[in-house]
């Protein structure tokens, strides 16, 4: 073999990829994955959506553009629209290959090795390796349960001058932090002060439980002139729709979006024609407020039951603020009553217990705390989420 | 906007994509394409197939492995054997979102800025754009009508010692040129001499019209000692099967096969599994054989219908050697008769008579023909192609 590009030193297999090889053993309860319940996709819809494309779209098997299958970019400015974002058409956008290929563009089309990222501490894992594989160092800016804290964000701003700025402000992986609407409008007002530019990723934004989040960066944007030329916007239909059909998009100013074209073209061509034109027809058939209604009411319950089980089981051995909407409680262990403090060791002893979650400190960038943990309610019922809580209490 | 990473100024948007601009036009007939004829796509059989995955495998709709998924894995490799590939097992590859991505992943691994790659003049386009977005000088070695010229390619290896040489042996895009088996083996003997890593591209191969071209020249390592370790193949199904699937796969040394899958982590996550179990059901069919043998038929009455029709309108004018596969004719202007030997200008009068094709110098990443051209005779019937090489005799 030839030597390896330097490239991947700044990057390594995560520490999770190695913990889920665990995650098979028999009668473990998981509170480990990152992903939606696959119980609750719409089979029926989505067969329906490949039936009507296989019959009557025979473009769907073919080569497509790499900006994305026509259809489908209208339905997801249409959808979009619906979430109160003004002047979006399907040219604004590009589907992508999950939106995990909107930040992989974002990084190659934007970062030379060097570059400054600031980015939540805690964060999605995928970025930060994302982004470290383009060269960026990238450097955590604190949360709390408000989401990412704008005045520590500014000094940060203003002290790296970072290329950009990475935010998931909606029910955050793995965070779960709402950022405030506050918080938001102050966010795009240092964009425009600092002329820093901000990619906001918001995979779960439709995840909320009660009252809808406050409006995305994007959609908030016509609020602060200046901003939305600012602004980069990720989003996808693996939590709302299914994973498996693979699609995300990225809506950006033309510019960055005719280099993001360009590096895709290089990248995979274009995502399946395949799967788009089947999300296309999912989407214009009307059914996703229905699905979204019924996920929203099962993921409520599942969160409510595991924060009510951690308050009682582990009492003030555990801090959280109980989530609003997404798939995670992100807790810190506080080391009271001389309980356990260190969540790496509390994940090894819950794995004893047949009980799984995610160590919090592979997702800070900069600036780890040990002390936290991810746990996922979405995939088990409620019964499993108390039996899984007591296994946690246990293990404690 | 802030400023775009530096590696973009390495590439641009081709000529091409310009000129596929211009095919809408209404009456065109279009040799320019270089994709397969849709109207041959088994519709039926990727139909039952997706009913069959929609019905019965609901992980299809769930985030999946980033190394692929499994059935798929194990259908490819038994393709593959088929194809007197030895020592082949679904752990040796990984699936990717079209083979373009096996090029990017390839690239993302192993180049690091200022790196030589050596690749066919002309050879794919694509490759030598991601290639040149992580940073790599990409060298043209002239070939023939037997593929590349292995003394020149070992003059070029011995003076260059390029990371890698790219090559394209069976029906290469744009030569359709099949290489000759003895210089199959020399590849593999050069790469062992001189310790270069080759990657061989395969999405032509099962496209021949009549005898079956020579082994790959993974099927061939296992003669020449010590070459498996130092090659890498890229196959696709968007020429076999459908394009829209976007699946293709990567087979390499584990070392770069686990880069890979961390970068690709990074990159897409995971190929659509959706689109990957439809895949990987349809292999299981057993269909594609059949189609395969349909496709074939089609193709080749198509080529000599084309090559017939060059010889008798545009005669010495024009030069090629007929292939025994693929999708293309690469043909040279003589400027015999004192015609046009410029095939820049010569598609620009193309145009204008309704009739298109690409000319080749875009395709040489160095020391461009300018007389060369790329004529697909894939997706015209004969009829049409009959008459498209009649306007193209007026364009002369």
């Amino acid at each position: 073999m030839p030597a390896f590009a330097s490239r991947l030193a700044n990057v390594e297999t995560s520490a999770i990829r190695e913990l889920f090889k665990l995650l098979g053993r028999p009668g473990i309860i998981s509170f480990a994955g990152g992903f939606p319940d696959g119980a609750m996709f719409d089979v029926p819809g989505i067969t329906e959506a490949a039936h009507h494309v296989l019959a009557e779209e025979p473009g769907a098997l073919q080569y497509g553009a790499t900006e994305g299958w026509q259809p489908l970019r209208e339905q997801l400015a249409a959808f979009l629209k619906a979430k109160d974002v003004r002047d979006v058409a399907a040219g604004d956008l590009i589907v992508t290959t999950g939106s995990q290929q909107a930040l992989d563009l974002i990084g190659k089309t934007l970062i030379d090795p060097g570059d400054k990222v600031l980015v939540e501490g805690p964060t999605f894992l995928a970025t930060i390796q994302a982004f470290r594989l383009y060269g960026a160092e990238v450097i955590s800016a604190p949360i709390d349960a408000e989401g990412v804290q704008v005045d520590r964000l500014e000094r940060l701003i203003a002290e790296h001058r970072p290329k950009l700025v990475y935010l998931i402000p909606t029910f955050g992986n793995p965070s779960g932090a709402l950022l405030s609407l506050e918080r938001r409008r102050k966010v795009l007002e240092l964009a425009v002060r600092y002329g820093t530019f901000v990619v906001e990723d918001d995979p779960y934004g439709d995840l909320y439980f009660d009252a809808p989040p406050p409006p995305s960066l994007l959609a908030l944007s016509h609020e602060v002139p200046g901003s939305r030329e600012l602004l980069a916007y990720a989003g996808s239909l693996s939590k709302v729709l299914a994973p498996g059909l693979r699609v995300g998009w990225l809506l950006a100013p033309q510019a960055l979006l005719a280099n993001a074209v360009m590096c895709k073209q290089f990248s995979d061509a274009h995502t399946s024609t395949y799967a788009q034109a089947t999300a296309a027809q999912y989407l214009q058939s009307g059914r996703l407020p229905g699905t979204l209604a019924r996920v929203r009411t099962v993921y409520r319950a599942r969160a409510a039951a595991m924060g009510e089980a951690l308050r009682s089981e582990l009492g003030d051995a555990i801090d959280f603020t109980a989530p609003q909407g997404g798939l995670f409680i992100w807790a810190r262990l506080t080391g009271a009553g001389g309980k356990v403090a260190d969540a790496a060791e509390f994940a090894r002893r819950a794995i004893a217990e047949n009980v799984a979650f995610v160590p919090g400190a592979p997702f800070f960038a900069t600036d780890a705390d040990p002390a936290t943990l991810r746990l996922s309610f979405a995939t088990a019922d409620e019964a499993r989420i108390r039996e899984g809580v007591a296994r946690l209490a246990r293990a404690l």
